[in-house]
């Protein structure tokens, strides 16, 4: 039997949990106490409490095989992940990685998302901790990652959507709807793109890689709301807006500025859409207390008011003036 | 729409978030620094460390519709994790629950689980931290909770699968099979059980409910390794005895009278057969340094001898002199 050909079937769950176990052996282990192997791993915490959240891909759903490799699939999980961790001041130190999937799934996709998985983990220095492997009775594919992790050096707690007050300045970490505009790529029949804008579009919307040290730096700028935009950016402003009380106020100057990168992949009007709806792009949007505490790199987008201010009278988004539906864009598992 | 008829889908994304989350309220919440709401939650740690362990159930290959209810699957599942944690010693501070389903699925059937959930884990005095929703293009379910946890009020480290030692005395918590002998007798169509016997045996098998804080008195009472019998005591036995470079000598008598609980539900071939291979039990299986120290309410079942010793050459299980093969019982997900 060929290599390409062999099945977890074949391997048997030893063999795969073996080959997986291989994939992770050159991650950092600070902290790791108790590695895989043993009924529950140990990782060691620093300052008294631990930051966890759980994030799950589904085959068909999340990712489709003629679009994405494995190594995307795994690139994409850690990096929406520490992504969470990021949005609160945080870093990743450990993560758990649960895979699902029939025993007819080819090897060689398993390893591949173990790649991916260190390839991801790699660039944070975070190790894999432990993990599961079990298997369905249909084709689904499921990959559930949990990432645990402690606030960043230096940061004095962590953020949370909540804290954004009238006055606040909203800004983002690095670009926005670059994800989106890679599947409209795909949904285009443009699967690999035709120049080096394109390439990258398709890119980051199948391995998406960000700069996760924003984060803590954000945090130690006295970042008083913050979130990773994964389900748009419109959406994920209102979260804020909502747990804050406040209206925030987008730029449509900046947020055309920010369009402008993704064109001629798309036309402008498609890519202000993709700026505001465009789902997992995995940059931070936080508010800070001044203009002059916004770190350098980002890119301010607007400023929060009181609902009052302005004719607004509840929490939301605006954008120059104009009241925006979230439901409108980004992303609901159930339709609802 | 009545109640029942209702699906996620109807229900929407948002919606199903607020009822599982309102399944959770009541839980204990010490130690939830931030709780479900915001990117991540944050959970105090004492003592410098935190135990993190994962395990996914999946409709089809760990409970079927016609046996199970989903109040059934959140109760198994979260004691197949705490039971993990009990294993090094420890006991939960905090859970996280990822749920991946159509939107066809009834939202009653989502609710039903966060209402096992929420059962298995107020017993434990475990709060639900995080969690997550996806949407499942097949018709495929399941459910990947992670456990996080700390070592038990006076455990000085984690107990691992490594510590046997020649002259160590095996015990086990309380009874072994009951969960194989439930699920023989759904395969035998016997669905509710003929006495309170048969019906204790069933629901074990359903929902299993171990006292997880014999993992602390374990720990304190100076086992050299421990793990919980998940795949059956001979397999789970081997894993411990390779891992110490032991060989585990059980005694034909104990296993019999074990065996002997579960009969005249079965009969004494096949309660024997349970008793070695019958998986989902979740009893804590340890090794301790002297029979003096097993606690109160364990049953010993063997004892450590060292590989050369009585003739056996590797490490591994014996059952009254003769070697049993691990792979000949229990289950491998992929049938390797």
């Amino acid at each position: 039997m060929t290599e390409d050909a062999t099945t977890l079937a074949g391997r048997g769950e030893a063999g795969l949990l073996g080959d997986v176990l291989a994939a992770y052996r050159d991650l950092p282990t600070d902290g790791v106490l108790v590695g895989p192997g043993d009924d529950t791993a140990l990782l060691a915490v620093r300052r008294g409490a631990v930051l966890a959240t759980t994030d799950t891909m589904v085959r068909g759903r999340d990712w489709r095989d003629d679009w994405s490799t494995a190594e995307d699939v795994g690139v994409k999980v850690v990096t929406q992940n520490l992504a969470d961790l990021a949005a609160m001041g945080g870093r990743g130190t450990g993560l758990l990685v649960a895979l699902a999937a029939p025993a007819t799934l080819p090897l060689s996709w398993a390893r591949g998302l173990s790649t991916g998985i260190a390839h991801a983990a790699g660039l944070a220095g975070v190790p894999v901790v432990g993990g599961d492997v079990s298997s369905t009775a249909t084709d689904a594919v499921m990959v559930a990652v949990t990432a645990l992790g402690e606030l960043g050096e230096g940061v004095p707690g962590p953020v949370l959507r909540d804290g954004a007050r009238p006055g606040d300045v909203l800004a983002v970490s690095g670009s926005l709807g670059r994800s989106g505009a890679g599947l409209a790529l795909l949904e285009a029949g443009r699967t690999t793109g035709r120049d080096e804008r394109e390439r990258a579009l398709l890119e980051h919307h199948r391995r998406p890689l960000v700069d996760l040290g924003q984060g803590p730096v954000a945090a130690r700028a006295g970042a008083s709301a913050m979130i990773d935009v994964s389900d748009g950016l419109v959406r994920d402003a209102d979260r804020v807006a909502r747990a804050s009380g406040v209206v925030l106020e987008l730029d449509g100057t900046a947020l055309r500025a920010l369009a402008d990168r993704l064109v001629p992949a798309l036309t402008p009007e498609e890519a202000l859409r993709q700026v505001l709806s465009g789902g997992e792009e995995h940059e931070l949007l936080a508010t800070f207390p001044t203009a002059g505490t916004v770190p350098a790199g980002w890119s301010v987008l607007g400023r929060a008011a009181a609902p009052g201010e302005g004719g607004a009278d509840a929490p939301g988004v605006r954008l120059d003036g104009r009241r925006l539906d979230p439901s409108a864009g980004g992303w609901d598992h159930f339709g609802g």
